[in-house]
């Protein structure tokens, strides 16, 4: 039996609309959510593209997740957007608000949408970069439902991964594309660990009672991440600033539900933040694009600590997937196949990507 | 001998001001060096309040910094402002850019401005704590003059500490403030663990050619930082890209003069990024302040690790400093004082703080 199977992107894309049309989501709301998930899917985000649809199952069946099409406009201005992701998946919403403030930051030059009473929206990369492929600079961030991130000498998770992304458009170069959980490192990495009974490396986890951990089961069980730092003496009090700045502009800003004051029931209730803005209102187009290829090149070209390793831009691991991932497609490990059959059955789908 | 003197506000202020019209700078953009100085060393943050007048008088000297005097509009419109430094101390730009932003976003939103051909500007956090204090979430970058951050896989230093501020008011509680350079720890840090005679902790520093030390001396004389996370393990790519994200708003974004490209002679070209974004296009101005004290009455009331260490919000330390020396003074330690003395001696200025 194989692990994985590879399949295109065209049929994975089958198999993403056949479900979310199967769950009764809007065709104008699906096409938002399988473009967001292939961002995904096609740059080795793997944890945030097609994986997360069993996810998505098991949360509509328990009233966590609506079925979209509920999306609303409470404030607009030229400059700025509150939406109402109407309670269903992020994706849709999440577009809505970035495409918007595209348009806005073109004619006033910056513009902030946020999203409120959302679903979870994928990669947060995937906004930030539709700014960037636009011409303009994008920012993203988001709340997550589930309390990950453990405050420096708190004893608890208070935040869930909060990523923050960001994207500039250069010259000749792709863009630049930062998408970072503010925890060290994501809660896939203590599974892995888990599967491959290893340790877990100091500074990454706690175990339940909050005490720092290097035993993979005990991380894997508790789910609680150190901030971007690990430790107070490793400046891990700047992760969790991080990541509180993104639940301030995410959920407090946007109007959600803390993940620490969700009850357990009922719709999500996430907060989406984002940001466009136009760098022609601050210099010259073809100055900045230049500028921004001057700065990639010399980061790239930059002395190495170690031969063999280069110097790597925000965004180059991805890009190159999604170049080899476009032409050789996309490995589903099987395990996940096998659920996803499940995901379709249950909801009366077809299931596309037979082994 | 003591080993400080400690003086009052009031006389900090006299000898600021003293100082800063020895070396001819204008009345009002002196003014608003005082306030971002002392902005800093009312909170404890004593890098970067009256502890670089001396550097600024050497830059002076150079020829690195000009005396201000020459601020300039190169381009504005409702949500955005370009201003041109003047090639002086940043303090009096930053002051203006953020005030202009700020009076942008309440009539618009959201409000973008970069200063480009300027100087130091002292504490990030200054500029994101005007927003707050009128009302409005801040947040300030800039970039900063000396390569320390060295790119993960990286041999050198590329960019300077580049910090990253953050502000939004509450109600009851004063303001959330993260002001954090996108490093592990600052060069300051390096220059204690020398003083006392005591390795550097692993993950802070790389030495000369790029390799990670924990040898004081080393750390000290290569002053090459870790990005915030130290190692590729424990995430160092994030606080690179971070540092990165901070360059690409402050310096490029403003057309300034990046670290890497600055040649050692003229004047420095830093760039600075503000943004200024009013809660009351998005939610119910009362909702919203009282929201931000949930979360943070929330933070500090939780569970701690150790019952004898609490948890911390954003500010706390630089509020409980800034209300303990508004009351008993600031403490000056002698090796500064001794160094003022010559500054102002070097300047024909009125040394205010006699021993």
């Amino acid at each position: 039996m194989a692990d994985s199977v590879t399949v295109s992107e065209a049929t994975l894309r089958r198999q993403m609309a056949a479900l979310l049309a199967a769950w009764g989501m809007p065709g104008d709301e699906a096409a938002a959510s399988i473009e967001a998930m292939l961002y995904a899917d096609l740059r080795g985000i793997d944890s945030h593209g097609v994986a997360m649809m069993p996810l998505y199952g098991e949360w509509l069946a328990a009233g966590k997740l609506g079925r979209g099409g509920a999306m609303r406009v409470v404030a607009e201005t030229p400059a700025t957007l509150v939406l109402d992701g109407g309670g269903g998946l992020g994706h849709a919403p999440g577009t809505k608000a970035m495409l918007a403030a595209i348009a806005k930051a073109r004619a006033v030059g910056v513009a902030v949408a946020t999203v409120r009473n959302s679903g979870h929206y994928g990669a947060a990369g995937h906004y930030a970069r539709l700014a960037a492929d636009a011409g303009l600079i994008g920012m993203s961030m988001t709340a997550a439902p589930s309390p990950a991130i453990v405050p420096t000498f708190g004893r608890h998770g208070m935040f869930g991964t909060n990523p923050i992304a960001f994207a500039v458009p250069a010259g000749r170069n792709p863009p630049f594309v930062l998408d970072m959980a503010t925890s060290t490192v994501a809660i896939g990495k203590l599974h892995l660990a888990v599967l491959n009974a290893k340790p877990v490396p100091k500074g990454w986890a706690f175990d339940a009672e909050g005490r720092p951990t290097e035993d993979a089961e005990a991380a894997y069980a508790a789910k609680q991440l150190t901030p971007l730092g690990g430790s107070r003496e490793q400046g891990s009090h700047k992760g969790y600033g991080l990541a509180a700045m993104v639940e301030l502009l995410s959920t407090f800003l946007a109007g959600a539900t803390w993940t620490v004051d969700y009850k357990g029931a009922g719709l999500f209730d996430i907060g989406h933040f984002f940001l466009a803005l136009d760098p022609r209102f601050f210099r010259s187009e073809a100055e900045f694009r230049a500028d921004v290829d001057h700065f990639v090149d010399t980061m790239r070209a930059m002395p190495r600590a170690d031969a063999d390793q280069p110097v790597l831009v925000a965004g180059d691991p991805e890009e190159a997937q999604r170049v080899a991932r476009s032409k050789n497609g996309i490995p589903i490990p099987t395990m996940l196949l096998d659920k996803l059959k499940k995901t379709c059955a249950d909801a009366g789908a077809e299931f596309v990507l037979a082994r």
